[in-house]
């Protein structure tokens, strides 16, 4: 079964599909270098459909899309959705630093937080999606070379260290991108049989 | 009958000063230049009233402060209470850029938003608090000169100009500062007679 993940990014392409094949016997993970369409939802599920919808109708061939991000309980949820130009660009760095700097004065009680992962999948046969949660905190300061995104301030509930901190295996096999892929998994098998 | 505002903000002493005193017969609100306290509430209110209970702490006598930001809906009521140091630090024009930048893909319907003002009274006698809130929308970009914070990325309710397009007056009796105002005011006659 050939799958199309409606991102540009490569490297994701490469990663989730090593995942998803070892998951999914005789699973192809394809790349996609159609439009982009402006993720204008207001979910985490909308703008994973949003993606997902245009590869399908751009390929034919059925597409999967994530969103993710990482949500503070004191903020309400955001980042959230915006979580990936919280400080107004694509700037990872920037973003972490802005996060830091609105929670400066609140206390460890209160920085309960979760990376929220979706994932949806369109094809001809209709739509599904997949959602991981990993609850944890946010982090006073920057901490671990491992990971992207918000890994470097996140301490995942259950550990005293950052999930940049994390052996990438440990952090693969735990974190919200991983359940929702193993969900996700788990529904291409039943459906394959 | 004297009230301390809990703020070093001497402007903001005499413009309150003045509608307060209009308002009650006898008041007189005095400035505040004694500590001030960590806002780490969790809540407008409980900011509020942190710095209302360390203004009486230090001088002995009725204190009052209020905290006030705007709640985004699609943001979970984010700013909220980080809304004076959304952009990392307490720089107007960089808080209302940053949440111009956040939303640029959110469409005019899911743009909601709202002011809110809790004002909290602390005395002799107890504790007091009074919240007025302004519903309304956020703008696409800046418009107008007056008002000063998110006015001028915030288009109330019935209105398709900004709070810093209004007239000043016009602002000053509908705002949700001017609504919180008027019921402390109410409380205060209340309690004088």
């Amino acid at each position: 079964m050939q799958i199309v993940l409606a991102t540009h990014n490569v490297h994701k392409v490469s990663e989730l599909g090593a995942i998803l094949s070892a998951a999914v016997e005789g699973l192809e993970l394809l790349g996609y270098d159609g439009p982009e369409p402006v993720e204008d939802g207001t979910s985490y599920l909308e703008n994973a459909l949003i993606k997902a919808r245009a590869a399908f109708a751009h390929t034919g061939l059925p597409s999967m899309a994530d969103d993710s991000g990482i949500a503070v309980e004191i903020l309400g949820g955001s980042p959230g959705i915006f979580s990936a130009r919280w400080a107004g660009g694509r700037d990872n760095i920037a973003n972490r630093r802005l996060l830091l700097a609105q929670l400066r004065d609140v206390v460890e009680e209160h920085r309960a937080a979760a990376f929220v992962c979706t994932i949806a999948l369109v094809g001809p046969d209709g739509e599904a999606s997949f959602t991981g949660i990993w609850p944890g905190r946010v982090a006073f300061e920057e901490q671990g070379e491992h990971g992207f995104g918000y890994d470097p301030v996140f301490i995942p509930e259950g550990f005293e260290v950052t999930a940049a901190e994390l052996d990438p295996e440990v952090k693969n096999s735990m974190s919200h991108r991983a359940l929702a892929l193993e969900q996700l998994a788990t529904y291409l098998n039943a459906i394959a049989n």
